[in-house]
């Protein structure tokens, strides 16, 4: 069964693969998928013997481009669709052992440059109005292939939490005739409290009203609506915090901080998001404290309400002086 | 600190409370605050040396009736309340080994009527917009003491999830006429591969777009905006299909099944929400295997688009051949 429903109760589609349920699962690294093919009759996902970044389609996809027919039939207020899309895996490196930190800035800056053309190629599909490049980082986030890698999603519609934010943002453009995050960009630079990083055309900073104690958002100063609106010194730019970002995260509590990188940019759908969207990279750490765990529970989950223990202005200057 | 702020990009409130980064943390069963205090010198949080359901407030409380001031101003797009609201604790029982499900149908029976009072005594307070009753369950969903209970918070304004759902059902209801929850009832109640247990006045079903792969939502077939809506009969069969939906949990893979379970009852600010609000539980475990968990990761929780490995029909199946 391999197909998206749509939950009448909130409007959200959910996408249904049940292959998946026997995915890969933390296999020994000696049998890493993500791993280059070092021995020809042992072939992993990646079929040359070394690289630099590579990437593939999912083998475990959740949307592909042509789905299989939904096993089930829309009635009455249930709704259903193929799982068109499209999922893609972006391996870091052929060095199992590494993390994007420890790549450094010009590795950084090809992954960069990898996300802008698959944002690019993917947007193109008629199939896809969302591309979403994302990663998640260890195993108390679900991780099932330690090997350094992200992901890139193509889904058929724009997801609820950018659509959320892109409502908000058209709003605000039409009450206020100005980009938000555009605004919110200035706040942070005057203020500077929430301030993690900075430079010629980027910010890090932990929001102002956090769902997580170490959240931090990684956002331009100017009004990029995606990665195709970087220059190639912006490009450089957002290469440079990141790793300045990472290199905080893994120094903070002295291990590799497991985290979900979720990337905001504009639907490629048509040209309407322009004016509206803002780029930006949002960082979801779990912890909130070296031996604890911020969970999602019954007010997150159930209700849609953060609680956070730790003050922004707090979790900063921690990541400040981390790094 | 102890304040709420909004989140300029989604709007949505966000509540910091940061004395709570050292609230009790899975203590040693002897020295469980719930518990009854069984000598005199060493109090627990019920001042009772038995007792059958208590209630009171929490004593790490993320939101209180009357608040200290925030520590920040509003500046900008950047908005800041007093964390005005309520916390309360449900203690489920006097005995700290006991479950919900264990102590059977009258016990739960009289935790309904708890909800019930709580709701109605909450929700007459001016600033209390919203009675949320929740239950967490098992340390993997982040709960720090094992003793049976569950929480109600007073939310100061409706919190994301519900809203989102009252919106839809509001549009349902202008362009349809009808309830989106009677029909959901109705649709699940003739299809019947989803349904995990049935009564007189209740039916639990895993939802047709669940987005966790045991999820099960409990609902009245008749239009109930709340529990002051039910009838005595229906408040018993309430306790009844509940038991029912534990028993088939802790059955399912043989030990107690962590979840959350999150109630969406009528907002208390007003009338308005009578016609639009239909009373619901939604439970949602995080297991997908006996050893695997559901994680919320990138798509989820950067994208809100919740992915499930697991078909409705065939959770529902096993549901019902558990208990």
């Amino acid at each position: 069964m391999t197909e998206r429903r749509r939950d009448p109760l909130s409007g959200e589609w959910r996408t249904f693969a049940t292959h998946r349920q026997d995915r890969t699962f933390l296999p020994p690294s000696d049998q890493c998928p993500l791993c280059p093919t070092r021995d020809p009759s042992v072939p992993t996902e990646v079929p040359w013997s070394s690289f630099d970044v590579a990437v593939f389609d999912n083998r475990f996809p959740s949307m592909v481009a042509h789905p299989p027919p939904p096993d089930v039939a829309a009635f009455g207020v249930h709704d259903v669709l193929p799982a068109t899309g499209a999922t893609e895996v972006v391996v870091y490196s052929d060095d199992h052992q590494a993390t994007l930190a420890s790549l450094g800035q010009d590795r950084i800056r090809l992954v960069v440059d990898v996300w802008a053309e698959r944002y690019a190629a993917l947007g193109q599909r008629e199939d896809i109005a969302y591309v979403f490049v994302f990663e998640n980082r260890g195993e108390v986030v679900g991780v099932t292939l330690h090997h350094p890698h992200g992901q890139i999603y193509g889904y058929p519609e724009i997801p609820p939490v950018p659509a959320r934010e892109l409502e908000v943002a058209r709003r605000h453009l039409a009450e206020q005739g100005t980009c938000l995050l555009c605004e919110v960009v200035a706040q942070e630079r005057a203020d500077g409290l929430r301030l993690v990083a900075r430079n010629d055309a980027f910010i890090a900073f932990v929001p102002f009203a956090a769902r997580f104690p170490y959240e931090v958002h990684v956002v331009a100063h100017r009004h990029a609506p995606s990665l195709l609106d970087l220059s190639d010194p912006d490009r450089d730019a957002l290469a440079a915090i990141l790793e300045q970002v990472l290199v905080g995260y893994d120094a903070l509590f002295g291990f590799p901080l497991p985290f979900i990188m979720a990337m905001h940019q504009a639907p490629s759908d048509d040209g309407e998001w322009q004016a509206v969207s803002h780029l930006h990279l949002e960082f979801t750490p779990l912890h909130r404290a070296p031996d604890r765990l911020k969970y999602l529970a019954g007010s997150e989950l159930g209700g849609g309400a953060f609680l956070n223990d730790v003050a922004p202005e707090r979790a900063a200057a921690a990541l400040r002086a981390a790094r």
